[in-house]
């Protein structure tokens, strides 16, 4: 069968749907060759759809009923801007990247530079390694950082590294800064900061460790991902300080400070549970 | 008389309203004092009035019934607020500072550097002076542009710098870095800046140099301080490239354009005339 239609794409451009990379993209949160089959199917015979939007909601519900972890999953890119409006939750979880590597963490730090202090999301420590680490967070996919963002940081890391070769008693050094974002780097940030040493981490780079690579490695995934929670439930564990489906378990008293009856939370658990097992063939 | 009422400003903080500071306000764009005393008083007995803005509204149709060049003075920040939304007329403009200065200008130039292709607002060259300049418009009053934007500006400068170093046959060099923003930079930008040798202008910096000053003394009014034609009209102006008032009395085609009558025409020409004469005494 040949079938073809326009979509409205989240920045309002038009484009030809593409069923191989819809199936794609079912394929790389693991569901079977058998479900994502089912799912095409459906997709083009529903003629209402016709927004990206509607597709990514409609094959949501659909793995949601086949199985919540894939829906999860799946809901990852969506999850992570689920973490604003503030970036102060994407900070958290960054933090618990870098722990999960064996990194000391320390948030929203004042370092003094050779011209001026300068306020450092997070630095992460592990014997003589010292990384200095800017979270950019976007609230929305098409959001990209630009090369100003390497550009400041460069400065400001030649400033602080500045004002310790001035300082001979000072304990530590950064070695290395990095810059995360939810989103991406444009092309000219990635080739300023690799010309330059800075490390970025984004939604696909670098290509064999970026955001979703490390969140399957070690299981860090947000409690934005859980379609069993609404997302009012989400922001108020996000309050709560509870950032990872991991830490959902042993802290079944947010849940139930949210509002969750008990029926609730054991299957919210249960979810959390399956989800943090999951991991890349 | 004593006489004391809270306003509310622009960022919906509560202030007492200050009789002085505003007198002062009044003094800075020439009013004779008779006349600042008659708003005053006029001020006073107005319960009605109760934020800045309104206050601000108040003094401006009362300079104008008196003499539209102290209102078009009055209203210079504002002015430059309404160079906006976009970037371009203000940069535009800070051309017209250089090129009164004596510098001849590009803009939008893209200059490689040792790791990246950098995109500068303006060049200003002068015999073997070369000084790439950024701007920074801000289209609301509160909003200062923070030490982040000299941190990446000292980094492009360095990466461009880098470039020229290894390239024997560069024909010029960047002597210096300038930034200038229609608001205001913050205490960290400022020190930050002066510390690693780039040079900003702002509104109120520096002292003896800042924005309003040179545009006195250069008579480089916006088209926006003109209170003889209506935002719309202005916007229209700006998008012709009439960005200056010194430029409205050889380009009266364009006031045509924007719809005016012959005899308005001559009214804003008029205006347009005075308002470049003055300068402080």
């Amino acid at each position: 069968m040949s079938f073809s239609f326009y979509i409205i794409k989240a920045s309002g451009e038009k484009e030809l749907f593409d069923i191989n990379k819809f199936k794609r993209s079912l394929k790389r949160c693991g569901a079977p060759t058998k479900l994502i089959m089912k799912i095409a199917r459906k997709i083009e015979q529903l003629p209402d759809i016709r927004t990206t939007r509607q597709i990514y909601a409609f094959a949501l519900t659909e793995l949601e009923k086949a199985n919540p972890v894939l829906a999860a999953l799946y809901n990852l890119k969506q999850a992570l801007l689920r973490l604003g409006p503030s970036g102060f939750p994407f900070e958290q979880f960054v933090a618990k990247i870098f722990n999960a590597q064996g990194y000391m963490i320390k948030l929203n730090q004042i370092v003094p530079g050779y011209c001026v202090d300068h306020e450092l999301d997070l630095t992460a420590i592990k014997g003589k390694k010292h990384i200095m680490v800017e979270c950019k967070f976007h609230n929305r996919q098409g959001l990209k950082s630009d090369v100003k963002i390497p550009l400041y940081i460069k400065a400001r890391f030649d400033d602080i590294e500045k004002a310790w070769h001035l300082d001979p008693k000072h304990g530590h050094e950064f070695h290395k800064a990095l810059i995360t974002t939810n989103t991406k780097f444009t092309i000219q940030a990635r080739d300023y900061a690799k010309c330059v040493g800075i490390q970025l981490l984004d939604w696909s780079y670098p290509r064999k460790a970026n955001l979703p690579l490390l969140i399957q490695k070690y299981s860090l995934y947000p409690v934005t991902t859980l379609t069993t929670l609404s997302h009012k439930e989400q922001k108020l564990l996000i309050k709560k300080g509870i950032v990872l489906c991991q830490d959902i378990s042993e802290n079944e008293w947010a849940l139930k400070e949210v509002g969750l009856t008990a029926r609730q939370r054991q299957h919210v658990i249960r979810n959390a549970k399956e989800l943090c097992k999951f991991t890349y063939a």
